[in-house]
């Protein structure tokens, strides 16, 4: 993707968006996007959303497509522990689609991907019959974080709030608009990257971002760390729209929100080191709130518990996908 | 993706999927690949193929299709003269669709970037009304070579041969099955990643790798470069199945070949220091041809001679789709 390229329509539209973009777009347009030599270790991750699968046009602006897709895939970095250089975006455009609706999503996906500190590297387009963003992202970890470091003894955090993702899809799968905070919780998730990065120096033994919901990413947690897992739901932290969404559910705020899925919160596990005077300074600085909500034990699986009383929580399966 | 991962039926996919690549799939099962450091610039590219844009079912195998999806992603590499580390796949599957489709799929793109000494590190799997593969490869090139770097009086290259894979595809958009050879050429297209790094290290000053067609692909490397382009059709090292297809499209096999598309051959510009005596032995130590077609001038744009006379060949725009 350049300025430089040779005549055609694909590489109008390339121009269009590189304009759009200014200096949120960085070295397009070549066969490859290249990296400069810096310390720490390169990590990678990529993340396929789709219309009418993982996003409706009818709930999101294009901007907010774009935005949606680049953080969610930024998250993956901040699960690692990494600061973000950057991310390389293809994108399926459906025939009849005007260059307006292409340059607000890359648009958004540049400025998702900017409140991190990152660029557009580099990108792909085709016609297809739905949209479709592929968003691979690369970033930099000078402690990466694995799933697979956590021991019996430690402690179990998450940030932000959790629910209001699935507060607003529900709304919308029931015909209404969802409330104002429930709707931008979905729309415009912020990627945890410098809550990801501070964690991971302050000795985080495993982390992973809550896409699946906190009881199918919980699982596998414990499945990677070989351990077993303890939260009790009533202290998760709930989204402000949840309480009226769980009622509509029929089921408690705190299984509503540990149900969730699509949060891109990170669940971390702090060694027994890690205080809650470090955890209020952290969310201090950050501004992002981080809460305990459990512990590891020493036998496999997650355990969820409500007022003293184990309950039964079932994940969210990403790829029966989230609508229809 | 990985053998850590908790229960859900994408996970039960992805197990599967590992079992059957085995040491062609690497590090799998964290949130992110990590690389670990090594010498030179890290080089990223992204590639989307999408079912009946780019490939038909009734064309290609599975193995067939993620092997070419990743060959083609790999030639970026290869043009930006770079090795390959790894790939990241994003699959789209449609919701009928078998486990062993995906298997497959998955091994023909873990065996093309096995092929050439990478792994693959990641990936992504989605519900999709149609078959799409997404492939991000990456590389390390130790001296990475633009487009834009060309200069007058340089001479002009390209490895293999043209026309193969628009050939099988001309037959298959007749009615009828291609001839072997150039249905190889569109099927299994092999990534030429050694020819890129040697030709970057033996002094190329652009390169890039020619899968819109020659036509297109010279235009923006002359636009890139700031330089003009003219290549000798007659000199064009021409599938051997293109004479018979180019008689079928009423051209000379030279035009047919310079419309091309989907090659996946490497067009390089060399210093005038590269001898035909260097050029031979390259291709002897790769067994890949490499064949001089033309040189750099001073003005702008390409321009096409076939026997002293000048000819109008107009590129292949690739977001008009190569089906339908």
């Amino acid at each position: 993707m350049s300025g430089d390229l040779g005549p055609g329509a694909e590489f109008d539209r390339i121009r269009r968006i590189v304009a759009e973009l200014g200096s949120h777009a960085s070295g397009i347009g070549d066969d490859c996007a290249t990296l400069a030599d810096g310390p720490g270790t390169i990590a990678l991750s990529t993340d396929l959303s789709i219309e009418d699968v993982h996003f409706k046009t009818e709930w999101l602006s294009f901007r907010e497509i774009g935005w949606r897709a680049a953080a969610s895939a930024l998250s993956d970095l901040a699960a690692e522990g990494a600061s973000a250089i950057g991310i390389l975006v293809s994108l399926g455009v459906p025939a009849g689609a005007g260059d307006s609706a292409v340059v607000e999503l890359m648009a958004g996906a540049g400025q998702a991907v900017h409140s991190v500190g990152g660029a557009l590297l580099g990108g792909d387009l085709s016609r297809s019959d739905k949209w479709l963003v592929n968003v691979t992202v690369v970033g930099r970890a000078m402690r990466p974080v694995s799933r697979s470091g956590a021991r019996a003894g430690e402690s179990l955090w998450v940030t932000g709030s959790l629910g209001g993702s699935r507060a607003a899809l529900n709304a919308w799968l029931r015909g209404e608009q969802p409330a104002a905070m429930a709707r931008e919780a979905f729309a415009r998730p912020v990627p945890r990257i410098h809550s990801g990065v501070q964690l991971a120096l302050l000795g985080a033994t495993a982390m992973l971002d809550i896409s699946d919901g906190l009881g199918g990413d919980a699982a596998h947690l414990a499945a990677a760390s070989s351990c077993g897992l303890e939260i009790d739901l009533s202290l998760l932290p709930i989204h402000p729209d949840v309480p009226a969404a769980a009622t509509l559910a029929g089921v408690s705020p705190g299984e509503f929100a540990g149900l969730g899925g699509e949060d891109f919160e990170l669940l971390v596990v702090m060694p027994a080191t890690f205080s809650s005077e470090l955890a209020d300074r952290l969310a201090r600085e950050t501004g992002v709130p981080l809460t305990r909500i459990g512990g590891v034990m020493a036998g496999p699986g997650v355990r969820f518990l409500h007022g003293g009383n184990e309950v039964r929580l079932t994940g969210f399966d990403h790829f029966s996908g989230l609508v229809g």
